[in-house]
C-alpha cells in the first residue's frame, strides 16, 4: 500500500524502527573534502558529511575584489559612477568539490563569512554573488542539500529571504537549509576564518549599528529566531525546498518554544559538542530532555536527519589527524590543545546510534497510523473507509472503542430491566452493523449482565450483508439469533415482535460518529432512525455527542495544501481550502494552550462547538416532517424547506495565545456519552487532546479532523483568536463554515490585527 | 469612448455636471407608501423614497411568536424539546408593497425592531427569519436597494455578517445598504415603534451585558463602526452588492475618519434633521464642513444618493397630510406637535439642488480624467497609448509639463552656451519625439535665449515619423530645420555635424518615464543613447529621476480586482496580484501621514525608493556592455549575464499607521529634475502628493501607479508597516517585487501581526 506520495505505508501492530541518518560537520574544516574523507567517515559510521562549497583562496580573493573596490570608491570625486564590484566564478583553487556519485551523502556548506542580511548595499551585492555562485557550483556538482548560515541581523531579514527565494531557483533539486539557534546565539563555533564581511559594512550604512540599541528588548523575545524564519519562509512561500538546520543548544529553551521548532520543517538537527553532557563514566551522552526532544524529532514521518558538530575530526588514528597539521599552533591554540582532547568521534555517534536502537515505543494510535502523519484526506475519501478495506481486523481490535460500547449496552440493558421488570426481551437494534461487531458486543453484554435480547443487526451495504448472514450462521455467540435485515436505516419498518411494542426497538445502537462528531451525518441518519425506537424509553447509544476544536500552527499541513493541485476534476484550485480534511495531527503546535503543568506544557485550550443529543424530541422532528415540502415555511434558510434546520449549529469561542505564532487552520475532535447511566455512570469516548486520556485512553479508531485557512493568520503575543464556526444546512446538505479573527488588547483597547476569509466547504458539503 | 464596463466616459476640458440624486426617508413613517406617495414625492423634486418591507401588523405577530414560544419553554420540562419558532410567510396585512415599474425608485427598509447580532440565538434566529422575509419579498417586488440597520452589538459582528452573506444571495439583484453612524450613535431616531426584540434577549445570554463594561473602551475608539463595517465586508468577500449607508452627523468627525469613511464604498448618505444648521433667515443649510464632506462625495466617479431623513412629510398641503391622521395623538404626541413643525419638506431639498449647482470646479487633473477615477489599466496597455490616440491634443496642453520643459532647455543653453562660448551651433536631440511637441519646446528655447541650435527629432513609429516630417515642413518654428530621423534611439548613430565633435549632441531630450517614474525603461533607453552624447558636457533632459510610495487603503481597487477575471488570456486569475496598475486614485485613504496641518491632514508619509541619474557613469556601462554574452560574469544573477544589473534598485522604508486600517496595496510616484542649472535653479516634475503643487502644479499627464496586495495586511492603531520593494532584472526583462510586513510595539517590545506575501510582476514585466 502507497499513499499519495507515493510512500510506502508500513502498517501493522509491530514497531516501525526508528531511522536516523547522522552525518559528521567540522565548522573549522581543516582537512580537504573528498572523496576519501567521505569514505573513512562512512567507515566510522556516519551517513553524511558537510562540505564547506569554497576554500580560504576564495574568501580571500573575494576580500581583495571588496578592498580594491573601496579603495577606488575612496579615490573617486564621484563615487556614484564607481561599477559595483563583480566577484567572477569559481577557479579550481576556489573550491575542492567536483561531481561525483556518491556526492549526495555530502551537505554543501555557504561560506560563514558573507552577510547577505547586511544594510551596506554593498557587503549585500558581494555576499549574494558568493551565495549564488556557491549554492549554483553546489547544484552543478551533484549536492542538493546546502546549508547556510541564517540571517546576522534582524533588520535585513526580508532582504536575506528573497536572497534565499532566488537561491531556491538556481537548481531543480537545490534543498536550502537554514542554520538557526532554537534562541539567543549559535553555541558551535562558526566565526569566519580571516574576516567576516559584516565587518567591512560602511559606516554610512548605520542601520547595524543602531539595530544594538533595540536588542535590549529582542534579546527579552524567546522567539526572536523563529520569527526570523517564519519572515524567511512567508517571502519562500512555504516552499518545501526550504528548511531548518536547527542547533540544539546545551540548555533547552522552554517547551513552548521546543514545541513551536518542532512544528517547523527542520530537516537537519545539529548536535553541536556542547549539547552532550558526560556520564559518570566520562562517556559523552544527552540530557534526558535532549533525548526527549530528539524522539519527538524521531517519532516524525520524515525525521530530521542529525548533523553532529564539532566532536572530533574523522580519523583514522588520532595520530594521522595531527600530521595534517601544517601550520604551528599559537599559544592560545597550544592552551586549547592542552585541555582534554575529544574523544574518538566514534563515541557521540555510538551514543547517538545507541540512542537510536532504544527509542521509546510509540502510542498505539502512531503505531496504527505510521505513515499517515499529517497526511490529509479528504472527507470526500473518508480514512475510515480506506483503512478498512486493509486493516478492518486491526480496528475492530480498538483496544477502547468497542469495549466500552458493550459497557454501555449493559448499563443500559440493567437500567430498561429495572424500569420494565421481566416481562419480556428487550429489542436491541444495531443500525448500520458493518461486519457486525457491535452485534458481538451487544450479545455479549446480554450475557455478561444475564439479560435476555431479541438483537437485529440493519446494513444496507449488500456485501457486508453477506458476512452478517454468514456470521450468524457460523459464530457461537450469534447462533442464528440475530435477525439481519437488509434496509437503509432511515426506511426500516422497524422489528417484527409480538406482543408489547410491537416495532419498536428499546435500544438503538450505531457507531456513525465522524472526527468531528456530526461530519458524518450521525444527526440527520439518526433522526430518520428514530421512528421505529420506543417513544418513551427508547435509549440511543450514544446517547449525546459533541465537536470541539481549537486554533492550530501547522506550516506542514499549510505547505503540503499550497503545494496541491486540486484533488478531485470537479474541484478548483482554490476549493482545497474550503473544506475539511480528516489528519493524523502530529508535526504542528497548539497556538492556546492552558496553564503550564508540570508534566506537559502542551495542553490545549479546546472549546466546545455544539452537541447533540438522542433521541431527539418528537415535537421537533414532527416540526420538521411538516416543513418538507414548503407547506409550513419560514423564508427557506439558505434555499430550502428547513426540515433540517434544527440540525445546524452555530458558535463562537475565543482562545488566547501567550506566545503568539501562525494560525493554520482548526483541529477538531469530538466526545461522547455512549450512555450515562440512572446511577450516573458514564461510558465516554473522546479524542479531545484533554480528555482523551482519561476517557478513552488509546482509542485508535478516529484521527481529528482540521479546517484550513487559505491565508495564514499572525497572531501577537497574548493575542485573542476569535473563532466562528457554522454547521449549516440547506436540507439537501450539511456544511461548516468557520472564520478566525485576531485581536490584541493594548492599554486596555481591544484592537482587530488580522482575520480570515469565511470559509465554507458548502460546494463540498455532505449530501443528506 | 467606453470603458472597459461600457460605462459612457465623458472627457474634455468642460466640467461634466454634478450627479445628485436624493431620496426622502422618515424613520416613522405613518402614510403607506405606495405609487401614490412616490408620485407626490416626485413630484415634489425627490427621486427616490424610502419604504418600510413590512407593516405594524407583521411586527405584533412576529412579537406574538416570540412571546408565545417563551410561554411554552417556561412551561415545558425539558426546553431543548421544543422547537424553534417559525415566522411564516408574509400576509397581505404584513406589507404594502407590490410589484410595479415604478418600484426601482423605492428604497426598501429592513425592520428596524430585528437584532441580528443578538447573543441569544432564539431572538438571533428570529431576526434572520424577518431579515430573510424581507429581503426576499423586496427582491421579489423588484426593489433591489435595501437599507439595514448596521449591528447594535460590537459582539455579534460576525454573526451579522454572516446573515447578511445569506441575504446578498437572496435575489440577483438585490443590494444591501447597512446604515451606520460615522462615530457614536445614529442621530435618527430608528428607535422602534414598538418593541425591540433585543429587550427580549433572555438574561442567560448575558454577553450584551458584560459588553456594557467593556463600552467604556469602545467609546474612546471613534474608528468601532469602520471597524464593524469592515468585518461585515472581510466576511463578504467585498461583495458589490454590499455598501454602506453612511448618516452624516450632526458634528463632523475628524478629517482623518472623513476621509477613511469616504475611501469606502458608500452608497447612500443619510442626511438627518440634524445634520442640517439654519442659516440667519431660518433656513436650513449645512456648515461649511459639511459642504466640503459632500463634495467630496460629489466627485466620486459614481456619487452616493443622498437620503434626506425626518425633515418633514411629503405632502400636497399640511392640511391633507393632517387628514391622514387616523390616530388621536397622546399628549406626548400632541406636545411635540405644539413645537415648531418642520418647514415644507422642500426646504432642505432646494437647499441641496442649490448646492448640487453650485459645486466647485474640480482640478484639471480631475477634469481631464474624468470617467477614469479608480479605473485600472494594466501596463501592458499603458494608459498614455490609450489617451494619445484619442486626446492628443488635450495632452499636448498640459499646462505644465512642456511649458517646464521649455525652461529647462532654455536653462541648459544658456549653461552649456556660457561654458563653451559661440563657437557653433548647439545640438539638441529630442529622442522619442513623437508627434515633435518637445522639438517645439526646443526651437522655442531657442529663439526666448536667442541661442542658435541644431535640432534632431528621433522617432522609430513610422506613423509619427510622417507627421514629424510634415510639420518640419509645414510648421514656421519647424521651417524645415529640423533633422527628421526614424530610428531605434538605441541604434541612432548620433547627428551628422561637421567640425567640432561630430556625431555627438550637447542636450539628449526625451520623455520617458512612466508614472513610477523608470517603471517604462527610460534607465534602460537611456543608457542605450547615451554613445550619442558628448561625454564631456552632454547634458540629459531630464537629468535625475526617482519613485516614490505610500501605503493605501484602497477598498475599491481591492474589489474591483477580486471580481475581475483575468484580463490576458497569457495571464492567470491570480496574477492579477502580481503586476502594478495606472490608476487615477480617487476613493482611497492614506495609511500612514504626516502630523496633521490646519488645512489638509491627508499629507502622506511618502518615502523615495530610488532614483536614476543620467548620464551615467561610462565605467558603469562600459562594465555592463563587457558583460553581455557572458565573458565577465558574476555568476548570473536572477539568469541573465547581468548586462543590466546596474539599473537595478531595492529599498526598504517604514511607515507609522496613527489610525490603522486595512493595507491593499501601495500608490506609486515619481518625481524629476528636468534639469538644475549652475546656479541652482531646478526645474521639476512631481506626481508625488506631497510635493506636486510645489514642484508642478495642475499637471495632468500623469497618473499614479498601484502595486495591489492579494490579501489586504491589517494595521493596527501605531501599526507600523515596513515596504520592501525591488526593481529587479535578468536583462530580458525589468520587473517589480514588494512586500507589507506589520508591527507595533507594545510595552518597547516590536511584534509582527501580519504580513503580505512577496509579490512579483516578472511574469508581466517589461521587455527591455
Amino acid at each position: 500500500m502507497t499513499d499519495a506520495n507515493g510512500v510506502e505505508i508500513v502498517r501493522g501492530q509491530n514497531d516501525t524502527p526508528t531511522i536516523m541518518y547522522i552525518g559528521q560537520h567540522e565548522t573549522h574544516r581543516t582537512e580537504i573534502v573528498n572523496q576519501d574523507l567521505l569514505y573513512r567517515a562512512q567507515n566510522a559510521g556516519y551517513d553524511l558529511l558537510s562540505a564547506p562549497v569554497s576554500t580560504a583562496a576564495f574568501q580571500s580573493r573575494v576580500l581583495g575584489v571588496l578592498q580594491a573596490h573601496v579603495e577606488t570608491l575612496k579615490a573617486s570625486s564621484d563615487p556614484g559612477s564607481v561599477p559595483c564590484p563583480l566577484v567572477k566564478p569559481l577557479t579550481p583553487d576556489d573550491t575542492d568539490l567536483v561531481p561525483h556519485d556518491s556526492n549526495a551523502s555530502f551537505i554543501a556548506v555557504v561560506s560563514p563569512w558573507i552577510d547577505l542580511a547586511s544594510s551596506d548595499p554593498l557587503i549585500a551585492h558581494v555576499s549574494r554573488q558568493v551565495f549564488n555562485l556557491e549554492v549554483a557550483y553546489a547544484a552543478f556538482v551533484g549536492i542538493s542539500n546546502v546549508l547556510v548560515q541564517g540571517p546576522i541581523s534582524s533588520m535585513g531579514v526580508t532582504q536575506y529571504a528573497r536572497t534565499l527565494l532566488e537561491g531556491l531557483g538556481l537548481g531543480p533539486y537545490v534543498q536550502l537549509h537554514v542554520l538557526l539557534p532554537m534562541t539567543g546565539e549559535l553555541e558551535q563555533d562558526i566565526s569566519a576564518d580571516g574576516i567576516h564581511l559584516s565587518e567591512l559594512a560602511r559606516p554610512q550604512y548605520a542601520e547595524d549599528f543602531e539595530d544594538v540599541e533595540e536588542d535590549d528588548d529582542e534579546q527579552a523575545n524567546m522567539y526572536a529566531h523563529w520569527e526570523t524564519w517564519n519572515t524567511i519562509r512567508t517571502v519562500c512561500n512555504y516552499s518545501t525546498k526550504l528548511s531548518i538546520a536547527l542547533e540544539m543548544p546545551r540548555l533547552l529553551p522552554s517547551l513552548s518554544l521546543q514545541h513551536r521548532w518542532s512544528s517547523e520543517p527542520v530537516r537537519l538537527l545539529t548536535l553541536p559538542r556542547t549539547s552532550f553532557i558526560r556520564n559518570n563514566k566520562g562517556f559523552p551522552v544527552l540530557s534526558k530532555q535532549h533525548q526527549q526532544y530528539l524522539s519527538q524529532f524521531l517519532r516524525l514521518r520524515f525525521p530530521p536527519w542529525v548533523l553532529l558538530s564539532d566532536v572530533g575530526a574523522i580519523t583514522s588514528t588520532v595520530v594521522e589527524a595531527a600530521e595534517t597539521a601544517i601550520v604551528e599552533p599559537t599559544p592560545a591554540e597550544a592552551a586549547v590543545k592542552s585541555t582534554p582532547q575529544p574523544e574518538n568521534p566514534p563515541q557521540h555517534l555510538q551514543y547517538l546510534r545507541h540512542l537510536q536502537q532504544t527509542q521509546p515505543v510509540r502510542p498505539p494510535i502512531e503505531r496504527f497510523g505510521q505513515g499517515y502523519q499529517d497526511y490529509m484526506q479528504s472527507p470526500l475519501q473518508p480514512l475510515t473507509d480506506n483503512l478498512e478495506s486493509i486493516t478492518y481486523e486491526v480496528f475492530e481490535k480498538d483496544p477502547v472503542k468497542y469495549e466500552w460500547y458493550e459497557r454501555a449496552i449493559a448499563l443500559a440493558l440493567k437500567d430498561l430491566r429495572e424500569k420494565l421488570g421481566k416481562q419480556s426481551k428487550l429489542v436491541v437494534a444495531v443500525v448500520g452493523a458493518g461486519r457486525g461487531p457491535l452485534v458481538t458486543r451487544a450479545l455479549r453484554a446480554s450475557v455478561s449482565t444475564g439479560i435476555d435480547i431479541k438483537c437485529y443487526a440493519i446494513e444496507k451495504n449488500p456485501n457486508a450483508h453477506v458476512l452478517l448472514q454468514r456470521r450468524n450462521a457460523t459464530d457461537a455467540l450469534w447462533n442464528n439469533k440475530v435477525t439481519v435485515v437488509k434496509s437503509d436505516m432511515r426506511t426500516w419498518p422497524g422489528p417484527i415482535t409480538t406482543g408489547r411494542d410491537a416495532s419498536k426497538a428499546d435500544i438503538l445502537v450505531s457507531e456513525l460518529l465522524g472526527s468531528f462528531g456530526d461530519n458524518e451525518l450521525s444527526p440527520e441518519c439518526l433522526d430518520g432512525i428514530q421512528h421505529v425506537l420506543h417513544p418513551e424509553h427508547g435509549i440511543n447509544i450514544p446517547q449525546t455527542y459533541s465537536a470541539h476544536f481549537t486554533p492550530l500552527a501547522s506550516p506542514k499541513l499549510h505547505a503540503d495544501l499550497l503545494s496541491r493541485g486540486s484533488t478531485d476534476l470537479n474541484m478548483t484550485v482554490s476549493e482545497k481550502w474550503e473544506l475539511p480534511y480528516v489528519v493524523m495531527l502530529h508535526q504542528f503546535d497548539y497556538l492556546s494552550t492552558l496553564p503550564l503543568t508540570a508534566e506537559d506544557p502542551r495542553t490545549p485550550a479546546v472549546e466546545e462547538a455544539w452537541s447533540f443529543s438522542h433521541p431527539q424530541s418528537e415535537a421537533i422532528l414532527d416540526l420538521a416532517r411538516k416543513r418538507a415540502g414548503g407547506s409550513i415555511d419560514a423564508g427557506g434558510f439558505l434555499g430550502g424547506d428547513g426540515t433540517n434546520e434544527h440540525n445546524a449549529r452555530s458558535c463562537r469561542a475565543v482562545f488566547t495565545s501567550a506566545n503568539g505564532g501562525v494560525c493554520h487552520g482548526l483541529g477538531g475532535y469530538f466526545e461522547t456519552v455512549l450512555y450515562c447511566s440512572n446511577d450516573r455512570q458514564k461510558v465516554e469516548l473522546s479524542t479531545n487532546p484533554v480528555t482523551m486520556a482519561e476517557k478513552s485512553k488509546d482509542m485508535i479508531s478516529w484521527f481529528p479532523i482540521f479546517f484550513p485557512l487559505k491565508t495564514p493568520v499572525y497572531v501577537p503575543d497574548d493575542g485573542q483568536m476569535e473563532v466562528s464556526m457554522w454547521r449549516q444546512t440547506d436540507d439537501r446538505k450539511v456544511w461548516y463554515e468557520w472564520i478566525v479573527e485576531v485581536y490584541i488588547k493594548v492599554g486596555g483597547k481591544k484592537m482587530k490585527v488580522g482575520g480570515s476569509d469565511l470559509h465554507s466547504s458548502r460546494k463540498n458539503g455532505c449530501l443528506t
